[in-house]
């Protein structure tokens, strides 16, 4: 079934302990597709300025992404600066230039606008409600923010948070959204705004799965190299999404496994600087490291003390 | 099979957001022992003040706890003071005064020395492998640290690493020990230096047990309420070692059974105030929350992407 993102296409330039990269291709949108076109075809929309370098996103439709929906305006694109600390854990923004995303006004394709599976990536609530009204009948609608948009535009954003079936955001947003620092709190005040479904990126540390009466956990990939972690939340969300359109299904189980693919390609993101570490990634590749979540976490408990 | 502890026995003044305690039961083999015994009884090694309420030990001992190898000393009791920050995430040592700590030297009871299980909590290394010593023919070994350890008394520390099945500690202390940030290259240090597993905590996002070929992780239970994360990880412990000794084997699947009870264990112990969090548990309880872990990692992977 089909599979739309609206998100950020930038460039990126990024400090790590380990080294950095200027201007490179960067993105909630691009990161996402990326991922999700491993697995399943994506439609994007978004908007780049005419200093783009167009012809490395062209490169990478080969893989199955419709660039078709992206803009391109007159002006600057949206450039991102950051910098890691020594350990990864925490990250400074240098500097942030809108440029044609200030003016943005995400407009769909008319072969778009029959997507099933739509993620609303990071941008103002406002752009996203929008898109969301140009999509007809949609099967699973997915959004993430930041705190930007909680501080900025929480009214459009709860307002979008009632039209949503699941929210996706890090441990920090959640947080600063339902104003609890009890993660588990936190889930349960954005499951009574609408969402029927929370996800919480952790980081390192995994993503937890909220819904109204039970809680799944998917742990992060044990990687012992770890390069740079930008985009791996969008990544994970491209993983998730795919899954779910390549199967059409989005029943409890299905949801879990798309979680296990999701942290999967979040791994997959923090082992290269920027989208470098899917280069080499089959879908077979893909599937094997799937399937090794299972020994992660299984254990047999039915007996337990019983 | 019989288990035997080696901690602190302390009196601790606890500041969180949410109340205070002073002078209350606390400590390594305390937390370790009240954990431990609603599975197997315990015997503990530690020294207490002429100012310690012994009658509150006492009171323990009803639930399979066995005192007699606690040395009562003439002096102050060991005494913690800690403070919590708003969100439980870090804490700062306000006060540590070590009293009949300072010079203990561990005498086992004879009855003791044959014990199959032995835990040795957080104290001295050297003081360590005096216990170990002394201990004939155990089955199973897993010892503590913590950073004061780590720089103070290094050689004795990996002297002991040699001596241990497993090293159980935070991440924190893992990356402290190792020298490396990365978690799972932490664990293959350590892995390399003796022990053949290691079982690393993580507070809020459960624990890892890293092995040679496997790694394993048991998420945190879910909890909308936390009170006082002390003694979380010593009632970890508690339950690891309770449920292998309750058991007496010590397979690989049986290690991981044991890594639920353990976070099992430490549910309990944030959820009040000191150990007050046990005083409610049975042993039905303790199995069907260790079921409960079951949904919340279970996903069927055999198939996906397959």
């Amino acid at each position: 079934m089909s599979l739309l993102v609206v998100g950020s296409i930038a460039l990126d330039s990024i400090f790590t302990p380990f080294g950095e990269t200027a201007d490179a291709l960067g993105g909630s949108a691009v990161y996402f597709s990326v991922a999700g076109s491993l697995l399943h075809p994506v439609q994007v929309v978004g908007v780049v300025g005419n200093d783009y370098p167009v012809a490395e996103l062209e490169r990478l439709a080969s893989r199955g992404i419709d660039w078709s929906g992206v803009e391109r305006a007159d002006g600057e694109s949206f450039r991102w600066k950051g910098k890691y600390s020594y350990d990864l854990q925490s990250r400074e923004t240098l500097e942030t230039r809108l440029g044609v995303f200030a003016d943005f006004q995400p407009k769909l394709p008319d072969a778009f606008r029959s997507a099933k599976f739509l993620f609303l990536g990071n941008i103002d609530p406002e752009l996203q409600l929008g898109v969301l009204s140009q999509v007809t009948q949609p099967t699973l609608v997915v959004c993430d923010t930041m705190n930007y948009w909680i501080q900025s535009k929480k009214a459009a954003l709860l307002e979008l948070l009632a039209r949503v079936d699941v929210l996706m955001v890090n441990d920090g947003e959640a947080r600063e959204l339902s104003g609890d620092w009890n993660i588990h709190r936190a889930g349960r005040w954005i499951l009574a705004h609408g969402p029927k479904r929370v996800v919480i990126k952790q980081g390192e540390h995994g993503a937890l799965l909220i819904e109204p009466t039970r809680t799944f956990y998917v742990p992060a990939y044990p990687l012992e190299t770890v390069f740079d972690p930008t985009g791996a939340g969008d990544a994970f969300a491209g993983g998730f999404m795919a899954y779910l359109a390549r199967t059409g299904i989005v029943s409890d189980e299905h949801i879990r496994r798309a979680m296990v693919v999701g942290a999967t390609m979040g791994s997959y993101a923090v082992e290269q600087f920027g989208i470098r570490g899917f280069d080499p990634v089959t879908l077979a590749d893909v599937g094997r490291r799937v399937r090794a979540f299972e020994d992660l976490t299984h254990v047999s408990l039915a007996e337990t003390l019983a």
